[in-house]
């Protein structure tokens, strides 16, 4: 064996959990849902699974005029309400003695004086040892302020003995324009590698497992190209609507909301190359590659698809379209539903297309990648023997029932040589009795860790908008989305949008 | 489309049940363990599921002073007892008017005339239309003097309106020269497309599923060879002794008793070619591809191994020891385990070993085919988080619990990186509602129907004994075979042919 080493990759023993040195956690608007729903709960689960430091801190900033104990209620009930882990005492107890608040507005220079005061009173109270992540669960339009008010404060300064990194939740930013400008804001006070973007569905085991899938085997490999696959489907299906959500979700649809980030990640996992390692640097060099080979074909009217659900019945109950649910402008255009096709121009992937697709309001609650295999190209068997056979699949449900799913050919018992589609299954929850983190707490952790391979950066933000802007100013220009019916899976335009291509959806 | 059609391509609609024309059935040695808990139930479910004609004949041939009715009142006990359709008085009313008995010996001229004229008289009063299929469930030593005595009556006869096959049993001789033989027998009176040789595994929903899951799908053929195989265990283990079999099994051995005829069956049917159609003479060529091109590397000692069991404990029961069983000879050398190291010198196959197991009082009973991947060439991932990864394998289980299971490596939940083993299962039973007809009525329904596909024609037995030959002639030469415990996976010896190689034999 020759001794080089591998610059790319890490020889920690990755059975052993990696605990996160001394720091704190300072987050932006701990009033939202977001932060008493996942966020809290999650650092409270880490800190009883051991994971965190003894001192380890977590402040909220907020214009509440809270004193520390009424956040650490705050957060004590958001624990006990939401918390994955058994409540215990003991754990609550640390983790709560680590507990501040400072109060404030975003403009208000006097209170990130006292951010920056209590910051330095947890160095020398708590051991947090000048390493501390600020979580910016705030709107986008605010990251300039707050930016600009963590670096004036001195909060964003780092060096050899301490780190300073910021975490942001989508959107990031609403076209490749807009993109850029928020990660020049961000950028401008944090380099690169101290920037986090979070999203969610990159903490799946599931998604990680797409990796460990195609990279560990030897089976799913050979076949994982343009020889043997016909198509890809990434589906991501919710069966609620918008309601009381019209401030965030007006304007902006399905597209920038779910397939700018979580779908067309997904597919640069499905569709990258092998790194050389899972070093962070390596992997985003194989999803930037994917991204960067992936356009929409034209003419978008055909390769895309958008709709609108209007009122009906679903499951039983009467509910309201899009323009009827509060807060929607009465002519809003913002699509619910939105399909595009993807053609991926590499030596794997050319000509095999990538549907991705999102809606509310649909049959079911499910996200899964489908790879949709070729037929053979030669069936020894009558015809009448196979009519009843369809196209190999591999299907990764990423949500809900966690697990991998094959679908090929059998015999039918009985003496004639028939064919016919069987499935054969591997459940996550059955297969291990290890409990699977949470999202959340896997992503927290590894921004206290450093880990930034679960991360896009900013250049993989500006390519998946790149990919879709071209769609969203054809949009753009055009009327009302289609309508569709609530329970259903999406407009007609959808089913078109494969059926000419003589392909078809699946119903997950 | 082209007008071609393919000669070898049977365009019947293979979803509709095939039923057996006018035809008759004898049966020599109706007083066997076979035919009474085989051949006499499957004819019943056949009659009971519709496919035999309702004239269908069947007549007994034997020593016994047996009228009529008292054949008549066997087959009936024997249907009651092993039958696995529901008794329906009217379809055993219908079969028994066509039974009828035969007496004598098979050296007795007027008992063959007597037959010739019980079958003359079936097609007048059955319309059997001078269709006969003769099932020799007796020794080979006897098959010379029936077939000749058949050919003398003229019951051998055939032309364009009426057939006559003759089915036949294994051993099919005990080495090339016997089996040589033994063709040159019934050959001499039966064409060889006249000529029905049953291994009852072939039978098998899950052995004929090995060519619907290679050739209906698009998934498992591409990597289907030495690129990505490492290598083939197939196995057929039994946990019972031999008590009360001497008779049969001394001298002849757990290799000709089962790897000459149904594991070098199976192995073809996973190493051969893709058939241009499962025409009967498409499929054979195929095999017989394979198994000319399969052979026993030496040295033989360290290639293969064999074994006898020795008296002791199984399941908590005292079992006696090969030596101890009733009727063996106390010095008999004959093995109770063999197993053998196979390579197939073609382009898909060449440096890919098929190791080939037999063997009774083993821990468990069951027959799989294991096709065991190499690893992957290159793993991205630390090498402390693949430790637990074995390789893939995708395992076609024959019996018991049929089905399929793959095994690859998934991602262990938990924020590390790591990877484990898991299984994927596809089971016959839960995934189908139809049923699987038994193995010897799919077969006697084949041999009424003319369709010859899953039984061996002489150059495959031929080229089995080929093949097995050098590997006999060596333990010939040698002592004791080596001894193994009751209830254990066998010899030392056999293990080591393995790990030899850095392999290790599955524990299924």
């Amino acid at each position: 064996m020759s001794s080089w080493r591998n610059p790319l990759r890490d020889e920690r023993d990755k059975r052993l959990p990696r605990i996160a040195g001394p720091c704190g956690l300072v987050i932006f608007g701990v009033t939202g849902d977001l932060s008493r729903k996942k966020l809290m709960p999650a650092i409270y689960d880490l800190a009883n699974r051991g994971l965190l430091p003894p001192g380890f801190a977590l402040t909220g900033f907020a214009r509440r005029d809270w004193a520390n104990e009424d956040f650490g209620e705050v957060v004590h009930q958001a624990v006990k309400d939401h918390a994955r882990t058994p409540y215990r005492p003991e754990v609550w107890n640390q983790l709560s003695e680590g507990i501040r608040f400072v109060q404030g507005t975003f403009d208000d220079d006097n209170a990130f004086d006292n951010l920056a005061k209590t910051v330095r009173e947890l160095d020398e109270q708590r051991g947090t040892g000048g390493n501390h992540a600020f979580y910016l669960s705030i709107p986008p339009s605010a990251f300039p302020v707050v930016t600009k008010q963590l670096a004036r404060a001195g909060l964003a300064e780092q060096d050899a003995e301490q780190w300073r990194r910021v975490v942001i939740e989508k959107p990031f930013g609403h076209d490749l324009k807009s993109a850029k400008e928020l990660n020049n804001v961000v950028n401008d006070v944090f380099p690169e590698d101290s920037v986090f973007r979070i999203d969610h569905y990159l903490g799946k085991e599931t998604v990680q497992n797409i990796l460990a899938l195609r990279f560990a085997n030897q089976m799913f490999e050979p076949i994982w190209n343009a020889n043997y696959v016909d198509h890809v489907q990434i589906t991501m299906a919710e069966d609620i609507g918008l309601g009381g959500r019209a401030g965030y979700y007006d304007g902006i649809g399905a597209a920038r909301d779910v397939i700018q980030n979580h779908l067309l990640q997904l597919m640069a996992l499905t569709a990258m190359e092998e790194p050389v390692s899972f070093h962070p640097r390596a992997l985003r060099a194989e999803k930037i590659k994917v991204l960067s080979a992936a356009r929409v074909p034209t003419p978008y009217d055909e390769t895309c698809a958008r709709g609108q659900y209007v009122g009906g019945w679903q499951g039983g109950q009467k509910v309201p379209g899009l323009l009827e649910e509060g807060g929607f402008a009465k002519d809003s255009k913002t699509e619910t539903y939105a399909a595009i096709t993807l053609e991926i121009n590499t030596r794997r992937w050319a000509g095999v297309p990538f549907y991705l697709r999102h809606g509310k309001r649909l049959g079911r609650k499910v996200t899964e990648i489908a790879v949709v295999f070729k037929r053979a190209p030669h069936l020894p068997f009558d015809s009448t023997a196979t009519e009843e056979l369809g196209q190999n699949a591999l299907v990764i449900r990423v949500q809900p029932d966690e697990g991998v799913t094959m679908r090929f050919g059998s015999k039918v018992p009985g003496n004639a040589m028939e064919v016919r589609d069987v499935t054969m299954d591997f459940g996550y929850g059955h297969a291990f009795t290890e409990s699977s983190p949470e999202a959340y707490e896997r992503l927290i952790l590894d921004v206290l860790l450093g880990e930034p391979s679960l991360f896009p950066m900013n250049e993989e933000v500006e390519l998946s908008w790149e990919i879709l802007d071209p769609v969203l100013y054809n949009w753009a220009k055009q009327g009302m989305p289609e309508s569709y019916a609530p329970g259903s899976w999406g407009p007609p335009s959808a089913d078109q949008m494969l059926t000419r291509t003589g392909r078809h959806w699946r119903r997950p």
